[in-house]
């Protein structure tokens, strides 16, 4: 059987984003027979405009919607801003969500965010949650990770807490049953 | 006195954007004393971007962080896209509510939508509000103004329907007490 | 293989409640293979009270909790009260949500609301969403079930809109694929 | 002029609840002018049930629903439960919020919430804030207080944490303040 392909999207568009950090290390902790590919193709979509997609669908929208189809998950790693989703992703789901063929439809999805303070920002977990769900994306339920105090768990901009690449673990390993799970038998 | 001066945002990026047209229609129904402009510069923002706001301010944002500063209220009109706040006006917040002197605080806001079908769209106006409250903006609490089943209440790009100019005129007067009262003495 | 056995669950405490009375035609609209109890157990629970717990697990909480466990689903039929969740409906989650056994862990669940007015109350919906996804309830994505404008589509307490009859034969369809896609393998 | 009269409730039911000995440090912390009067009347309510309702408001619910409408302004102390409102808090609001003369209406309004853990329970915060905005009450937007960690800050039930204290008497600083401003003239 050929590896479940996972696509990462970061919520943050900054270069030296954790959480895009945070998205690398998943890549070394995936269990055996998935695959991640990290996608930064929001950062190139234009502001959600219905008169651009009217005009035609742009070609930066139809790359990344592309990467979701094909994916058999997202794993989506983000900042909060302002207790909500971030522009950027909130960006994605707008355009990636349009007809036709809604790409998020029946799409296993796990969640996680690095945040720099103490403060977990689970508000921008729960939005982002809600969206997907009400756009039939099944998104795993536990374990529920943050990455919180984030700036003393890198090193040179990369994961290097064990706790939290433990935490990490579990979650691919969970979402790897959760795809298995969902799949249409 | 000065006329009061409101700030119009359309969350919409559209050219025929119902929402927009219900603005320039509050535009015919304000109060004796209040002034509406209202900007389209939402829609040339960047995608928030800590890096190009570190780099600096990128002057449409500070254009329209100076207009908000510079109005005694905002008038925002919203469609609701994904069960939450549009990407576009997302995206304005999270330019506009950057440090130094975040714009939103203390400052009354009032919301409305127009949508197109006979659902009202609650929950743009519930995040929104939730996000505006977060950043210390004063949200009108009522009247809560939903314009539905859009299509047959314009004309040519105008608002004709009477119910709905007599709900907005209603907003806009209570908009008017409401700035009064929150002003600081 | 037995059929399974799905829990009924009404927000509303009201004799008359037609959420209720919608739960009792879904017993007629099962497609094969499944059986639906409902029950009115929430209605005799306290108020939630931590020194009650204590000192002893309530007997009618004790039978809620046995009834959620046995059961293979649980259908929720609720009205909204303020823009959330009824209070007995919040009271029993609070109450079945204790350890040990918390009950609505890996438990299948759907959702509908039958509502008065043309406005659908969807807040009611997301809110309890919200609270059963976090504590690892599987709801049922789709389909999306609202009676609005429920007076007249029920007859001395029987639902008799054929539409709304067919919608949640289709949500009761959806609910026995989805039970039998959750279950451990 | 009278002091401004305010009336603390509490979200938990029980007895050495830590919600409750910060609500009666606050009556130590107030600034001249104000006083403040704890209800226990909402352990008191029997659960929400419209039936009940119709047959006669209950005396508990008379008794609370008088003191809410005698008082200049609310202070709602709350833990939260399954990421919302307790459920005793939830019932309350479903009893006072009634026909006639719904008692929130132009109420100011001030939350906080002790917990036990380090992480801050913001959902209930926002849950409670979107009821309450939605009945047109006036919640106090800033400051924001969470007691995290609480065990270490009581003595004997006696709030004795003095970085707490500084931080609930700046609220009810604040909350003066915003009684005032929200008073109609």
């Amino acid at each position: 059987m050929a590896d479940l392909k996972v696509l990462g999207i970061c919520g943050s568009l900054r270069k030296a984003s954790l959480n895009m950090a945070a998205l690398r290390a998943c890549g070394e902790l995936l269990p055996p027979g998935m695959a991640l590919t990290i996608t930064t193709g929001i950062g190139e979509l234009p502001l959600f405009n219905q008169d651009v997609l009217d005009a035609g669908m742009p070609e930066p929208v139809q790359r990344l919607r592309a990467q979701i189809a094909a994916a058999d998950g997202l794993l989506i790693a983000s900042p909060e801003y302002n207790f909500s989703v971030p522009a950027p992703l909130k960006n994605a789901i707008d355009w990636a969500s349009r007809a036709p063929n809604q790409v998020f439809q029946d799409k296993p999805i796990a969640i996680f965010s690095v945040v720099a303070g103490s403060l977990k920002r689970t508000r921008m977990q729960y939005d982002l949650r809600k969206m997907l769900v009400q756009l039939w994306g099944h998104v795993l339920p536990r374990p529920e990770v943050f990455v919180a105090n984030a700036a003393s768990k890198f090193t040179e901009g990369r994961l290097t807490d064990e706790t939290s690449r433990k935490f990490l673990a579990e979650l691919l390993a969970g979402f790897k049953d959760w795809i298995l799970r969902m799949k249409k038998t």
